[in-house]
This record gives C-alpha cells, sequence and structure tokens, in this order.
C-alpha cells in the first residue's frame, strides 16, 4: 500500500569516514541550489541523507541513501544515534533548500545517524539525484553544514574514537604489510592529536595483533622502517576475550 | 501549527531496568484487551512506549511517555538504538490492538529505544493512559514481549552491560555502606551468571572505587562480613583516565 513513497517523518544520515594515511576525512555533499535565491549564498556543504522509503528497514535505507547520493556501494554502517530536536531543520536556508526538494518541506524530520570507516583510496564518490558534487574532506577542515550535521559529526566521531578503544580497528584501512608509523598516522588522525611514539609502539605490541616481518622498506631516505602485518586469528581472540580498554 | 498532534511514525520505548538486590527487573506494561476479542488472550506485555508529538525533543519524550503510562518520572535515560524493521508491528495481535488505540494503526512506525538502570525500591509504578498495570518483572522470567520488544529488551541488555564494563557503574544502587556480597550479586544479575567470587574481590579491590569500612555486618547468622562504601572521587577520576576494560 504505501509502495515507494517517502516517509516524510523520518530521514537516515550518513557519516562515512575515510582515511587516507595521512589525514581522517568526512565524506560530504553540496546540496546544490535551485533556486535563484541560492546564488548569492557559497555552497552549503550537508552529510548525505535523505528521508527513508515507507516500506525500508533502517540499515538497508542507509545503504540505499548513501549510494542514491554518492554512488558508493556495499558499505555496511552501524547507527550512532537518532536526532530529534524539532527545531533541527528550521533555519531560513535550510527550510528554503527543502522547499526545493520536498513535497511536505515543513514536516518534522528525524534522522538515524549511521557511520563507517573505509579506506579513502577505495572509494571514488559520484554525486547524483540532489547531490550536485559528492566529495571527501579532511574532518578538521569542515566548516558550518546544514540542518544539525555539525552535531552528528562530532557524535559519529565520538563513536568512531570509542570503537577505537574497546575493539582497536583500522587495520583493513592499511596495506598489508605497513610501517607502525603508518598505524599510528591513523590513531592520531582518529584522535586528532599528537601520540607519544614510544608509548604507542608499546601498547601496539603489548596488545599482540601486530606481528613484526623480516622485511624493512626499501629505497627511503631516512632509516627503513621495519614492516609488520596484522594478526587475524589474534585479533578475533581477543574480541572474544574482551580487549583492554585500548587507551593512548 | 502541529501543536499536540502526535507523529503517526516515530515512537520511543522505555528499558527501564531495576535491581532489588537479587535479581534484574525490567518494567513492562499490560497494554490492556478493549475488544472482547482480546478476551481469551492471555495477558500480553510491552515495554512501555508511545507515539511522539510533532514537536517534542526525543529525550523529553522519552521521560514524558514513561511517565504518562507508569507515573515514573524524572529517570534520565539514554539512546540505545533505532528499530525499524517494516514488519515490527504487523502481528494479528499487534494489529488488533493498535486499531484499538491508534488514528492510524497501519501506518509504520520507527521506535528508538531508551534505557537506564534503577534502583528498583524507590520507584513503584502506577499504570496510566491506555497501560493496565505497570509491573516490575524478573528479567529471565519475560516471555513473549509485544511486538519488537524482546529484541529491544536483548539489546538494551547488551548496551546495559557494555555500560559496566567501560564505565562500572551500579554503586548508586546500593546501600550507602554495602558488603562485596551485594555488589557481586548485582554483577551476577547484569551478567545473567554466577562470577567466580574471588575473581571478582581482586578485579573489584584493583579498580579502587571502593573503600574498606571499619564496620562489620550485626546479627548475621553467617560469619559477619565487611562493610565497604564506594569511593566517588576516584571513580570519577578514573572516568577521565579511562577505566581498563572491566571484564569478569
Amino acid at each position: 500500500m504505501n509502495g515507494k513513497r517517502l516517509n516524510p517523518h523520518i530521514s537516515i544520515d550518513c557519516v562515512l569516514f575515510g582515511f587516507d594515511f595521512e589525514k581522517l576525512h568526512v565524506l560530504l555533499i553540496d546540496r546544490g541550489r535551485y533556486h535563484s535565491d541560492f546564488l548569492h549564498e557559497s555552497i552549503q556543504y550537508a552529510l548525505p541523507g535523505d528521508l527513508i522509503y515507507m516500506v525500508e528497514d533502517l540499515d538497508e535505507g542507509a545503504m540505499r541513501i548513501l549510494k542514491d547520493l554518492t554512488g558508493l556501494h556495499n558499505i555496511f554502517m552501524e547507527q550512532f544515534g537518532a536526532f530529534g530536536n524539532p527545531n533541527r531543520m528550521n533555519s531560513e536556508a535550510d527550510q528554503r533548500w527543502l522547499r526545493s526538494i520536498r513535497s511536505e518541506p515543513e514536516e518534522r524530520v528525524v534522522t538515524i545517524g549511521y557511520f563507517s570507516l573505509v579506506k579513502m583510496t577505495d572509494y571514488v564518490p559520484v554525486a547524483s539525484s540532489f547531490a550536485k558534487s559528492a566529495v571527501w574532506v579532511p574532518v578538521n577542515e569542515v566548516t558550518e553544514l546544514a540542518f544539525d550535521h555539525n552535531e552528528l559529526l562530532e557524535k559519529a566521531l565520538g563513536s568512531l574514537r570509542e570503537h577505537m578503544q574497546t575493539r582497536p580497528i583500522g587495520f583493513n584501512l592499511l596495506p598489508p604489510k605497513f610501517t607502525l608509523g603508518q598505524l599510528q598516522k591513523l590513531y592520531e588522525a582518529i584522535h586528532d592529536r599528537e601520540i607519544d611514539k614510544r608509548n604507542f609502539r608499546r601498547k601496539i605490541m603489548k596488545l599482540g595483533i601486530v606481528k613484526e616481518l623480516e622485511e624493512k622498506q626499501k629505497g627511503v631516505a631516512h632509516k627503513p622502517a621495519r614492516f609488520f602485518s596484522f594478526d587475524k586469528g589474534r585479533y578475533e581472540e581477543l574480541l572474544e576475550e574482551g580487549f583492554q580498554n585500548f587507551k593512548l
């Protein structure tokens, strides 16, 4: 009965983090300016998000919406919260934009936030639907976003950091052989601060989930660093047992 | 404009856990049977939950709904997830009940789950609105609940257990002076398994958040146990530093 009708009250917003071996990025869309009123405005970025269909599971909806707006698919994301401040879409710019794309722009929408972290270089976004462009932006260069999206981004970042404490992840974001310096960079990017090198190495080695390899870097100007690989078996054992809270 | 109109698509369900020094309980309502069709049915319990108002913040909505149905108020709860399976309310009994209380019973509803843990003896529920009764039920005696509420209960229990690992709580659930046996009972109730006594004591003492008192139990048949009190200052320091993952 409800078919492909959109639910005017429920949306999903996706916070997709990407790591490029240097910085933590987030995927944003330029929501576009359809009216002449918008012409004087600078681009306003938003998280990829939209209303869900009347008949659509939330997890599926998250994947579908990300794909519709950015072309990226098969990315499994997790919920990090629901956001329902009744004034979250009431700014003039937000209302103007909603009137240009929605049939019931004044309805109050509760949004469910989903997040994930991917190896950025594997995912090249292609904007579609109402997104005018879709771009990876370094998290610490993000300025004012649409709606309450800055709040969502903050909250997702908090969830990502918590995840890193209770189940250290990120190994799938690095090449099969990596240096501890590269791994440290990932942690520094996510926590947005410098981490003491010796301390980091001691803690990572204590976790027992990286294995030292014989091989070292070649053809580098500095002293070649040793390569490590990720011990997936040990990692899964630890997940069962429960990690020590991995605090840097 | 929207005023006190209910949002037909968004509900909140509350999973309120209570501890009575013996067992972990959950607060349930008997959703009542308004039609003669219901007379042959046994009571069906549900989590206290309802649609939110068009203009209502989610956190406020959670408190308001809990109060409307059970009389309990000023209970601060946290989100643990959004549930949106399109078929979550499609069972015949659920539909019959919805038709008896809702103006748009067939609309698909996404629900936001909120949970908290309180000292059960401080909260005596009084059913109101469509709740026919409101009762504390031991978690491991809960049978089939309405809608997807068994799933919500499971998920909330998982969140509660996770909380106990990263920020050991529960001290506000015990009297100011307590025995380690009482504290152990709380952990056993939440994790639903027996815990080795020596191991538990060693780990709790290592956390450094309980202080041994001079005083012992009086007038008990067994060997009197020593009382402990909770070191709130140390607890808050640890929250700042990050607890070691407290795994039993």
